[in-house]
This record gives structure tokens, C-alpha cells and sequence, in this order.
């Protein structure tokens, strides 16, 4: 099962409508830049035709979901470099387990506050008494100016003013929350909207060339594609136990967006442009500075 | 300007996220087969790209818009036979004046209520004292049971039974309204529903497994890329002037889907599936039965 | 469980956003005129203290659920003639069985199709194999102009012009659809799309000035309000048994509207005008006339 | 011209439907406690008829527009205090120029981040090169846990730690946004999003018993009732200038929290509970501990 929420829409999601008519997730969700949508989909489509060869015969075709943002600072993006045998690569190692973090993947070529910025994660796991559920945050971060940023409250990007690239850009971000509470798709929906407080907290305005796309889903049911019989079973979270998973989104957005930056070194893409990464010692003096030392 | 309608999500509008949060269309809207949507929104970045080559370079990056029915009973719908020179043919010879209806482009192999369906189109010219304005409407169908239909109110469904081909999917429907009346973005969205209303005439059950999806744009207003200075100017009609567009959009959206399914003869597809054309004699006969004799 | 969808915004559904939010109706639902709405809202408030007593000591506060149409043409609606002990009565009194139909409760003072109208109901029974739920569909009626009406496909409208009453405003449509098929918040919402394809049929605009509010709730699942542990269980129809629900929902909500028609005489209202009953006799001759004899 | 979001719809906003379809507002919008929303929303309807004898004679009915926070901690919410004359005399002397803060009018009760809390205004003039435009935000605040209270960053809530007072209910916020900037109904909506970003930069974590309401207008275009001919004109500001309007709104958010709490002092309420008020001079040394000290 599986919400969304589209803090703006300067962007595109793939299979969008899907997403939120039917309430779940049933394909692979692809994250790349906004010109390799279109070839990642049709991949994503080879793909699965691959596996289900009776697709579009006899039964369902697939609607692909793609997630993008701008990174044409640094990549040469008309070029639309993805290739159909990156995404087979990519489906067919995806993995559990820790995700390489800020400049891999999509996020090679993204920048966040005027930082290199890329792929970040986080998570929490909830104590007992409040379920115990874990809530895992991944986003991929192409946003904001560098004067916005804050880090626990710190104003990091009015400390920090070396290195700032001029982007032509408002850039975006993609951020997936995933997590095993037994949520319903209008829960997964609230949730989906707490990660855009969490990405607030960074600092963020949400531009209006911006495309900020959230998605939350849960593994906690599981819809059968041919129940036995007309109904299916599920269970749910009672709405008066979401608080804490709302917290937990917001502090994992907030850190996953946080960690994109500070996981990756510089970059340097197209025509010499370099995208700094943002210093730790420096991140560090800050912190001190505003009394939130780091350990 | 424009808007949207989404009666039933199942089936995919790239370019979604952007026309509900801007109000606007500033690419061209292409409409094909589900399958084929990932390779002919990259032909259509490729083809903006030929003619703004700064877009990614210094300029924003475009979101394509395209629209998608199943048409896999009728063709080869894994094969995604669509080739970046058809997208280009087709966007290069765009033209103004009549549009082939039937089995025509999309609607090659699509089909209509168990008969032969694909684009129609219908119009309609309001009177002077309600303003003149035009609204015409483009339909690609593919949705609906045989016993379903209706003709202004004719329960014709029920009456031609023959030519019935099992289908495996429940089918869609594109339809894009389009206006010289100048109507506001909100003011579209509401056009756009009203299009549903006209589809529920001709007995549209809106199944579950259908991707419905209206679009309604005008040309009454057009925005500046960079005005000068901070602002345009716009001109609206008033809300208490929608009711006989209103009416209009829901007419003309009934009649075009009806044309969908006069203007074609049968086509023979994959595996020797033959969808037949609605026999045009038995539907006057049919009409004559229940007090509507046509012309 | 419960779902909505407003055709037409121009009118107040009180509790609409927590509807809309939680998923689930947890108050009883009045429906009014347009200017009592407020009065009604507080009697519910003022009933549900009587038996919940710590709601606003210790426990939460309620939010009641109100819908209207505008009855001005026939009463004086400025009056606000509805009292806390109307309110007490309807919800003491509230129980199974069959609903007065036509010029009952809000319905006494309520046009259609420039026809007296008002209160509704109509039911569908599924087949065994379809799951053989029951589908309930309430209405208020309070819209469309005479030329527009069309009764299972005859323009009965066109046809029957005697008595046309000319009203100031342009009238609104509540409805209510019940089931016992087990749906979620999400197919509920879905549900109440199809009741506006329902109203379609019956030539219904959805004009600018109409309140057009479709509530769909199901007794299939109840959410505990403080559920054991953190859960609480729930089953759901597989969506691809929807259709047959979504088509009991439309034959359903076009026979209510009739029916609110065709249930009631004639009312003289504030001023002296009278809404005629649609003619029983006429109608037959009419629907026979177009190749569709009543029994 | 108006737009609205809701972050979370625990709330009621009378008038919504109507709103969101129309996109402006035509009534004054009233703010009271949860249980006095029928009896205002009826207040106005009384107050409406006096200025406009012909609504629901000839000319159409009224739909008011009433929000709210659940001020039941502190208030005898069940006693619904707010008589008719209450709502005559708030409408009669509405005027410009500064508004009272903290414990003022609807603010009596409520409490934030549990401090006494209540109304709280924020505004920013933009620069000439932005447009000059002036954005002003009122706040009503009810909501939030004491540890989650952040001041420009600061964890002031987890540093101020007296006088907590338990409360059973979860809070709610009403946020109206003001500007001058001529923006269409879509911005609006893009505006009010915008404003709960503002909200999460204080810690908000936007609970689940929460209603989260968030209102934008604009006084730069006035739709006319009756416009000459068909049509009216508009002028709206160019999306890509919208960035700067948006910090203004986040900020001034932020800010006029901050002020609903500042402005006031305790407050003593039923059974003897009382509020305190957030001390100013621990505020103070909290604020220069973490670098950011107040002149």
C-alpha cells in the first residue's frame, strides 16, 4: 500500500494517477534525471515484460513509475546517457541493505544547497511501547539555496559562503519513505506529507520551479493480485498511534537530506563546473558555534 | 491555461504532476498506446530539444505530456512499434482543419463499447447572447461493455449484439476539451469533469480497470514565458456565464465518442482478433424503434 | 468507512475536510436547507453532548456532519424554521426500514428539474456471484432545468413542458450511497465518483451555481476507537470485483433521483408558488412513446 | 481571489467546498472554538441577511466561512459561549490596522506547544526588485508538545521545561494569509502549502488529532459580481517571481507562532487549570546559550 503528496509539481512522477487511484505500489519505482524518464520507463517496461512475458497478451499491461530531478548543472543531461542495460542493472541488483549514499546512482549529478547533494538515507526504529516500527527515508536531494540551509536548527548556509555554483535551475527532490507499520494508503498519504515538514526543517522554501515529489509506502500488507474469493484481509495502524511514526518521518527526512550532502565528496561535471561538498570541519566549527556540538 | 480531470486512474498522463500545479500546457499533449508512452515521451524531448537546444543547457528542461489507451487486443502492444520519426511526423505535420477520425493514429486499434472505437472529435458554437464561444472536444476511445451503450438515450447496446469480441482489459479514455472561451485554470478543471458527465451518457460505467483522464485547455489566455516587468494580464468569463459551456463540453463529449465508433470501419489485428465496425443500418433501425429516427 | 467527491462545490457539506482526512464517518449525517445548516450543526453538537458528556471535558470534540440544498424557491429559507427539537426527533427517531420518499423532511421544499422533488432512495441487490451485496443510494434532489431531464434515456424533459416554475437559483443534488461490501476509504471515494455518472444519466448539468456533494460509506468494516493493542483488522473487496458495485451505484443513484420525482404531488410554497408533480400519466405516454412502456 | 491547504483536516472549515470550487472568498471568514462553529456560521448567516435582504428571496443564499481550535483545556467548550450578538459585534468593528495578539478574541483559550498561545500576526514588505508586495499572516495557535518547540532553530522547547500542563486534546492551527501581490486561485493554493512549511520550522509535527488549516487571499484582483458583458479582467503575477513571496509567507508564519505565544500572559481557565505563558527572560538566555541572541 502506498500514499504520495506533490509539495510542488515542477516535476514529473510516472504512473502518478496510478499511484494514487489504486493505492499501492505494484512495479519497481525508478529514480533518474527529468530527460531520462521517458527511456527509463520504456525500460522499465522491457523489463517487465521480460518476466511477465503475458503482459499486454492476455493479461494487464504495466504502468512504469519513474522519479526524476533536473541535474543539468553538472550532467550534460540532453545527452540522456541512462541506457536500457543500467536500468536491468539496476532492477536486477537491487538488494536490501545499507544504500550507497550521496553522488551514486541518480544522485551523481544533483546538487542541494549549492552543495553536492545526491542520494541520502535515515531512519528510525520506534521503542516497544509505540510499536516498534521502523520508518526508512530515502531521498534524492537537488534543492535550495545555499543561504536557507539549516541543520538542527543551525543557519549553516548563512555561516558557509564558500564555493556556491550559480544554477540555472530551482532543482527538485524525490524522497520515498518506507516503513513496516501497517499503514493504510490515506495514512501513507498523511505520512508522505510529514516528509515535506521534515525537508522544511532544512530550510527549504519549496520553489516554484521546483519539482518535490513524496511517496511513503508500507510493507506491512500485502495486496494479493487474486485473492481466493472477493476480499483480501489487512490490518491497520490505529490513527491514534501515528504521532510517533509522523516524528520519524519528519527526523529521517530531515537527516536523509542532511546525509546527502555530507556523505559525498565534490563533483565536477560538465564544462568544469565543480559543485563543492560541504566541509565538515568547517560544518563542524558551526555547529559548536551555534551550541549543538557534534560528537 | 488548463485543467484536468482523473475519473478513474488507471492508466498513465505524463505530465500530470505539472499541468495540475501550473494551470498550464506549454508542450504538446501526444496520445498513444500504453506501452509505447516512455519511447514517445523521449521523441518528444528530442524534438523540443532540436528546436530550443538551450533547454538543459542554460533554460529549464521540458516535462512531456502524453496520453495512453491499451490497445493490446487489437496489436502488438509489447512490440512498441512507435518510432521517434512517427512522434516527429506527427508533431511536425500538426495542423489546424478537420482531424481524421476512427482508426485513425492512436486510434488504430482501439475499441469502443465491443466495437471498432479509436478518435472522435465533435464541436459545438455557442449562440451570440451566451457569447460565441467555441468548445470542441477529441476523444480517443477505448472502454465500455457492449451492453452498455447508449446512443441519445437509445439503449443500442442492448439491442446490436453481434460482433462481441472478448476483450481482456476494461480499456480507457482520452479526452481533451478545447476552448476560445477564457476560462481560468479552475474554471478548466470544472470543464474537465463535465466531460466525464457527457462519457456517463453513452452508459460509461468508468470500470475499475480503465485510465479515464480529460483535459481541458483554452486559448483564451495565453502566458507570457517573461513578461515584462512582474505581471500579465488575463481576462475571464464569469462563473455565472459556465452553465451553457457546461453544457456543451457534456454534448459534444458524448457525440465524439459516438463518432469514435461511426467513422471507422473494422480492423483486423494480432492473432486474426476482428473488432467490428457498429453497422450503421441496424443502429438507424435501432433508433427508428425508440422514437429517434436520424437524418 | 466512508468516501466523497464533490461534483460542484457550491454548497456546504459540514465535516467535509474530516471526512476527507480520517476516512470513516463517526457522526450522524443531517441534511437541511442551505441557511439552517449552521442551527443543525449545533443541535447534533447539542444531542451528542446529551450522550457523550466528557466530549470536550476529556474526550475529543465532535465535528458534525451537515449537507443542504437551497429550498428557497418554495420556502423561507430565511426564516431558519428548524429547531434543536426538529433535530432531536430526526435523530431519535432515526431506524431501518423503508425512507419517506418526495416532500419528506428536507426534502419538503426541494425541485428537480423544475418538477417538485426532494428525497429519493433506491437499492440494488448484487448477484451471488457478484458477492451479493447491497448497494442503498439516498437522495435530495434539487437541480436541473425541465429541457434537460431525461428518465432512462427519454427526453422526457423536452416532451413535458406544462408547469415550468421560473426558480432564481440553480439547485443542488445531495447524495448518499450505502453498502455492506466491504470497501475502503479509497473505493468508497471511487464509489462516490460513480453516484455523479448517475446523475448524469438523467441529464443532469452539474451548473455553476449547484452544490453537487456524493457521500459513500460502507458498513462492511468498523474501526474500533480504541482498538486493542495498535491495530485493528480489516477486509476489502479485491478491486477487480468493483464494477458490478460501481454499476449498481449509477442504475441506483438514476432511479433514486427519479423516484424523487415521481413519489411526490405537487407543494405550494412562500408566496403562493406552486411546484407541479411530474404527471404520472404524461410520463407513461411519453416513455411509451420512445419504446420503453412501463409495466 | 483565495486558495487553502489542509495539513491535516482533524478541524472543520465551513465554507470549504464552496472555496476550493470557486476560488475566492465573498463572506468574512469567523473564527471561533470547535463547538461554536454553528452557532457563528448561523451568526453570519443572520448578520448577511440584515445587509442583503434579497439573499434567499431573490438573490442567492449565503455560504459562511467559520474555522477553528478546540479550546477545551482551558474553556467550557460544552457551554458554546459566542452568542449572535458576539459575531454582530466582531463583524461590525472589523477594521484595519494592528491586530490584538496572544489571549485576544478566539485566542482566549488556546494553547501552543503547551504555553498559553492564541492569535499571533507576522508580516513582510518585499523589496522594490520583488516586487514590493506586503504579506501579512494571522495566526490562530492551538497545537504542538512543549519538547518540539524550535525558535529560529533554537530547541527551545526542550530547554524550557516548567509548566507543562497536561492536555487531552491534540490542538489544532488556523493560518490566514494576506498579500497584496495580484495572485490567481492556484497560487493561493501554492501559498497556504507553503504557509504549514513555515508552521514545521517551529518544531510542528502536524498531529493527528489536529486540525491544520491554512487559508491565502489576495486583495490584488476583485472578481466582480455582475461584470459588464461577459467577461472580467485580471492581472496576475509571473510564476517565476513567486520565490520570494513564498519565504515571505514561511517566515511570517514562523514568526506570528512565535508572536501568539510571546504576546501574552497566562491564562487561567475552568477547574482552575492555567496556561503559562512562555517566560521571556528564560526565552532570552535560552536564545543567546545557542548563539542567537535577541537585541
Amino acid at each position: 500500500m502506498a500514499g504520495s503528496y506533490i509539495l510542488n509539481g515542477n516535476g514529473e512522477l510516472a504512473g502518478l494517477a496510478w499511484l494514487q487511484e489504486s493505492g499501492y505500489i505494484e512495479v519497481p519505482l525508478l529514480i533518474t534525471n527529468t530527460l531520462n524518464v521517458g527511456k527509463v520507463a520504456d525500460a522499465e517496461v522491457s523489463w517487465l515484460l521480460k518476466r511477465h512475458p503475458r503482459m499486454g497478451v492476455t493479461d494487464d499491461v504495466p504502468i512504469p513509475m519513474v522519479a526524476e530531478c533536473d541535474d543539468s548543472t553538472l550532467n550534460d543531461i540532453q545527452g540522456r546517457h541512462v541506457k536500457e542495460s543500467d536500468v536491468f542493472k539496476a532492477l536486477d541488483s537491487a538488494a536490501g541493505g545499507p544504500v550507497p549514499e550521496g553522488s551514486a546512482g541518480a544522485g551523481t549529478g544533483m546538487m542541494c544547497y549549492e552543495f553536492k547533494g545526491g542520494v541520502g538515507t535515515s531512519s528510525r526504529v520506534l521503542p516497544p511501547k509505540e510499536g516498534g516500527y521502523t520508518v526508512g527515508v530515502f531521498t534524492l536531494t537537488n534543492f535550495g539555496e545555499r543561504q536557507d540551509l539549516m541543520i538542527d536548527g543551525v543557519p549553516v548556509g548563512k555561516e558557509i559562503r564558500d564555493g556556491i555554483l550559480k544554477r540555472h535551475t530551482d532543482g527538485s527532490i524525490v524522497t520515498v519513505v518506507a516503513t513496516d507499520a501497517p499503514l493504510s494508503p490515506g495514512q501513507l498519504n498523511r505520512l508522505a506529507k510529514r516528509a515535506s515538514l521534515g525537508m522544511a526543517r532544512t530550510g527549504a522554501v519549496g520553489h516554484h520551479g521546483s519539482g518535490d515529489v513524496f511517496v511513503a509506502f508500507s510493507t506491512g500488507n500485502r495486496i494479493p493480485r487474486n485473492p481466493d474469493g472477493f476480499t483480501y484481509s489487512a490490518k491497520f495502524l490505529s490513527d491514534d498511534r501515528l504521532d510517533p511514526i509522523y516524528q520519524a518521518v519528519e527526523e529521517a527526512t530531515e537527516e536523509a537530506i542532511i546525509n546527502s550532502m555530507t556523505a559525498t565528496g565534490p563533483m565536477t561535471g560538465r564544462d568544469g563546473y565543480t559543485a563543492a561538498a560541504i566541509p565538515l570541519d568547517e560544518l563542524k566549527a558551526v555547529m559548536r558555534k551555534y551550541g549543538r556540538p557534534l560528537e
